[in-house]
């Protein structure tokens, strides 16, 4: 089975608002082993959603559209759909007391357009919206399937997951999909196709590897689809316990994890606190800590000392350190975290301190150049990075990795203590 | 003129990655007249993008491509490209040389997989990368463009924006279309729209205005189409200028400011310095500040007071004040921001205090309860915000208009000081 999306609307096309529903649609439908060809985005105009319904046609047994049916004048979707599929448009009592229904609980009165609302298609099975006011309609034309829901993302939702996919699986056998995604800080994209070019290239048939990069982190994901589902799924474990083998040092999670979730949760679990001293970072670090929720309990607090006068004076650092070594420097991020560890009383420490750029660098130490430090009440670990040439990336590397150094000493400590016991 | 967009990508149509890539793109084109008639997600998969292209360039004068250009295997998109465009891969010295650069100033090595991207199509005209290792390709057939970028955001908005739309600018005659965005903080869009009504509906043809929302930000769109430059401008102006009268007291910069970019350039300007104290914004005012480039000049630092203790120990807000009136309260974020002020012997401070969700909240301060002061040498002034439920859209909220309080803060003293004189 293979599938078209085709989302509606001007403010998609004009660039207005990013298109997620495909997304959501693509990623439900993967889940249970129907591929997507292709997302078609057209405007909200007859001609143009003829011709992304042709064009899907051709290669697509099921084709969902969102978008377009809405009360408002630009919404053509309905009527276009009613034309193409030489429908009669008919009111639905059912439908029209529904809605009614909807508008009055929320003391919102009934339009004329509502009312047109409840006209819908009479070849086509109507699909019911809890949230709103536009139903969906399923088509079907010579063996193809053709849906159509609303653009509003938590209406059309409830429809996929209540009404579409429920009915999929009845009617159709579907083949078996798995996804693994393993998460990675510390390499780039080309270094680790290096590393596993000889696994990646003895990936048994049915099984593939793609590289998802982004600042600081390199997402792999391995997918295997296959008919016969335990063995799929044994010859995927297989190939991920592998895989961890050849890049464990990289790996920091899986799936849909953040590093900033992770490695809270581990000072969560483990009674631990942690305090930052960030230079080039400016903050970036502490705001990541403090966007997941309940992070107060282990997050004290952090000082962005961005002048190294801030960094003697609130931080204690010593002059003499900033005058002979730099404020980039081994001995002056180990400082930081070190001073930092003891100001807030915590068990953990992180400092940052870099050339974020774009100005700032010399020779010895070019825009990118980048210390960061963790420490905890027995050690201090730092290292030196060269991340690149533009700032706000330059950020992200140093946060992520910053955070990844952290977990990476907590887990240490953590194992160093059970070892005492 | 009219153009079709394709992103190219597995991790696009199994709906783990939303594209973000075509709405910019979309959005550039719309800027300078040209319209889009369609975007398209398709795998990474040959016939996939051979079918796009037959598809898009039935309809579109340009096509834009991104994705699918990186070192790694499953990037297949130049050569599917060079085998649609009959071209012969040939090494490109000066291509390599610089990937060779960008390689060696990240102490990066230089893989067969690196060397093989300075392989492009002989029958393009190359779009350098300054930020990455994958260039763009521009090829021409039969009267019509096609044009291939990195997936990668940052490589191909650059592209974008320095090589393709100058271009495009220059080659076509495009119709004439004028967009002007102001943008303000402190209303909702119901409210700003109740506000607007009266001028909105009096607006001459060809003139629209859109609303824009975004957590904290909402941006007001108006454009113009017409034949008649002069006259259009004119219009387009008067209107502007109508609508800076009736909301002046919410606008803070217009088309693609940013608050933070705007307030730090007020400091840099009148050499004046900044310092903030965060507790529920928890760094995210620092990284604002921090996101702009030369920020070190007016920026001192922060501290992320998370902790009641961390509020009085580093900051030295007063036990008894927190005890009285509890963290989030006026007394306590005014004692903040003036504390800071003396702390890091700046000209202005901002302090953040308030409950960011999804826990806390108690009957009287609700969760989205926010408290942010602005002091400088001579006042300071606090005030009390309610904004929502979802954690995230409060910090950002917060940030946002503690950097707008800011902004009118220094406004204010520079007016004075300029009066005195």
């Amino acid at each position: 089975m293979t599938s078209e999306i085709i989302t509606i609307g001007d403010e998609i096309t004009i660039g207005q608002v990013i298109d997620t529903n495909s997304a959501f649609i693509a990623e439900e439908l993967n889940k249970i082993g129907i591929g997507i060809n292709r997302i078609t985005s057209v405007a909200d105009n007859k001609d143009s959603i003829n011709r992304a319904l042709d064009n899907a046609r051709e290669n697509a047994d099921i084709v969902i559209m969102t978008g377009g049916l809405g009360p408002t004048g630009d919404d053509i979707t309905k009527n276009t759909l009613a034309k193409y599929f030489g429908s009669t448009l008919v009111l639905n009592q059912v439908v029209l007391d529904r809605i009614k229904e909807f508008l009055g609980s929320r003391s919102m009165k009934v339009t004329d357009r509502n009312i047109k609302q409840a006209e819908l298609p009479d070849n086509c099975k109507i699909i019911m919206n809890n949230y709103g006011t536009a139903c969906g309609m399923w088509f079907e034309e010579k063996g193809k399937i053709f849906i159509s829901l609303p653009g509003v993302s938590y209406e059309m939702k409830s429809m996929i997951k209540s009404d579409v996919i429920p009915e999929f699986k009845k009617r159709f056998k579907l083949p078996f999909i798995i996804h693994k995604t393993i998460l990675t800080n510390g390499t780039a994209e080309s270094e680790m196709a290096d590393r596993l070019s000889s696994w990646e290239s003895n990936l048994p048939p049915g099984i593939k590897l793609a590289y998802l990069p982004s600042p600081g982190i390199l997402r792999l994901r391995i997918s295997g689809t296959g008919n016969d589902k335990s063995k799929l799924e044994k010859e995927i474990n297989k190939q991920v316990n592998e895989l961890y083998k050849l890049i464990s040092d990289y790996v920091f999670g899986h799936e849909d994890d953040r590093i900033e979730e992770i490695t809270g949760n581990l000072l969560a679990k483990n009674n631990l606190t942690v305090a930052v001293a960030e230079s080039c970072t400016g903050g970036k670090i502490s705001e990541l800590l403090t966007s997941i929720p309940g992070s107060s309990a282990y997050f004290k607090g952090s000082v962005v000392a961005y002048s190294n006068e801030i960094k003697t004076k609130i931080l204690g650092v010593s002059e003499n350190s900033i005058t002979v070594h730099g404020a980039v420097s081994e001995e002056v991020v180990k400082e930081m975290a070190e001073k930092t560890l003891k100001l807030y009383n915590t068990g953990f420490a992180v400092a940052t301190s870099g050339i974020a750029g774009p100005s700032g660098g010399t020779d010895t130490k070019p825009v990118g150049t980048t210390w960061i430090a963790v420490a905890s009440k027995n050690e201090t670990f730092a290292r030196k990075y060269s991340f690149g040439e533009h700032r706000g990336r330059n950020i992200l590397k140093a946060s992520f990795t910053a955070l990844n150094m952290l977990r990476k000493l907590i887990l240490t400590t953590i194992e160093k203590q059970a070892g005492y016991n």
